[in-house]
């Protein structure tokens, strides 16, 4: 099975996608456009006109933004699995950030008035997406908590729980992005701040950190240490039907 | 003109409200509970069955959540016009955060149930609602750009700039909540480092303080000092719509 099938086949089986007609799944298989880029690569800048979405099957993509005073606002770093862009269609169609690849990456895009199309058309769709965005909503409200409350090594710890399988027994292994300064970024934290940080999580919860690989042995170490200063319950609820 | 009336016919011009069904409208007229509460009263806890949604015609409404090792983290402070609890709905019927008056304040509550019948029946309004909440997601993307971005006398600045009215040519006076310590938290601040941002943001734009009433004789000082470490452009483009 070639990897365009793949996935959109498991697009098919996500919580926003599954309301979607069979017509509207038949025209994502159709128009679906897998693409490798290469690091660096800009797939679209903030306030340029919008006609596609995206979703990552492999690599790391930073959404970010650039103040009036020239300092690059990291919004994001998404990898596997995570949609976006598609926000677009209610910002009078241009994107609200910029989108650029952090590692080599394979990206399947969608023409968004596919998308448009359904949430006009299928109410049932509509009111999935209302879902998906009041979830997002709920991810950000703890996001801005977690600024506040959670110390710098606990901010770390929640970033790798949230990337890790949540379910899984025995150790995990995490691949970071290589360029370790946008994790600190994305984490709201000086790159020096980012690298104590990291090795005060080490000591506390017996993870171990190569390069850019993570190992955590014991997940409920990590999470005993990490969601102490949350509000939220460890597995995170958010994320059981976040990504696609 | 009673007061109950005034605040449905505001309701009524608001973006999301516009594309309500007449017989919705009717009836949010007809089941709109004007109720008069005290500071310190608890309006819902998290995790609460959800049955009604809120907007606040006058006082300020703190949101907020308790994490695991007993902080309180302050999601959002509200005032005039904020609608708050209608995201209930797509959080399986449950408060997603708890709501407590922190000044004496006007409320008119609506039953939930209204508000998810229109979204299911009526496709512009779902629509409708789906354009509010990306609003939403947009604030909640600034507001962490912020935390990030701006010192923290911008940040008291934004929060000024966002309550008031941008339109208004001339001095502008803003009431804060009485408890600042509140508002320092709101802004992910501890209370000594609010206070010496608030006057470090006095010297800078020329607004005055007298205790919680703020003076703003010019506007353009304010947004000029505050915007700079800000990716979106001032007036604010997310406030247009934002509030009923």
């Amino acid at each position: 099975m070639d990897i365009k099938k793949q996935i959109i086949d498991r697009i098919a089986e996500n919580h926003l996608f599954r309301s979607g007609s069979p017509a509207f799944k038949e025209k994502l298989e159709k128009e679906a456009n897998l693409t490798r880029i290469h690091k660096g690569q800009v797939l679209f800048i903030a306030q340029e006109d919008a006609d596609k979405f995206y979703i990552i099957h492999t690599g790391w993509v930073k959404l970010f933004r650039e103040t009036f005073d020239g300092t690059q606002a990291i919004i994001d770093i998404l990898s596997q699995n995570h949609m976006f862009g598609e926000t677009s269609i209610f910002e009078d169609d241009a994107y609200p950030f910029s989108a650029e690849a952090i590692e080599p990456s394979e990206i399947i895009s969608f023409p968004l008035s596919l998308l448009k199309n359904e949430i006009e058309n299928n109410p049932a769709f509509s009111i999935a997406m209302l879902s998906s965005m009041a979830r997002y909503r709920k991810q950000q409200d703890l996001e801005i908590e977690h600024r506040t409350l959670q110390n710098a090594p606990q901010r770390i710890g929640c970033f790798l729980l949230r990337l890790a399988n949540q379910e899984h027994k025995g150790p995990i292994t995490i691949h970071l992005p290589y360029d370790k300064t946008l994790v600190a970024s994305r984490l709201g934290m000086q790159p020096e701040t980012f690298s104590r940080a990291l090795s005060k999580l080490k000591d506390a919860t017996g993870i171990s950190v190569k390069g850019s690989t993570i190992e955590i042995n014991n997940l409920s170490d990590l999470s005993g240490f990490s969601c102490a200063a949350c509000s939220s319950e460890f597995p995170c609820q958010d994320l059981k039907k976040e990504t696609v």
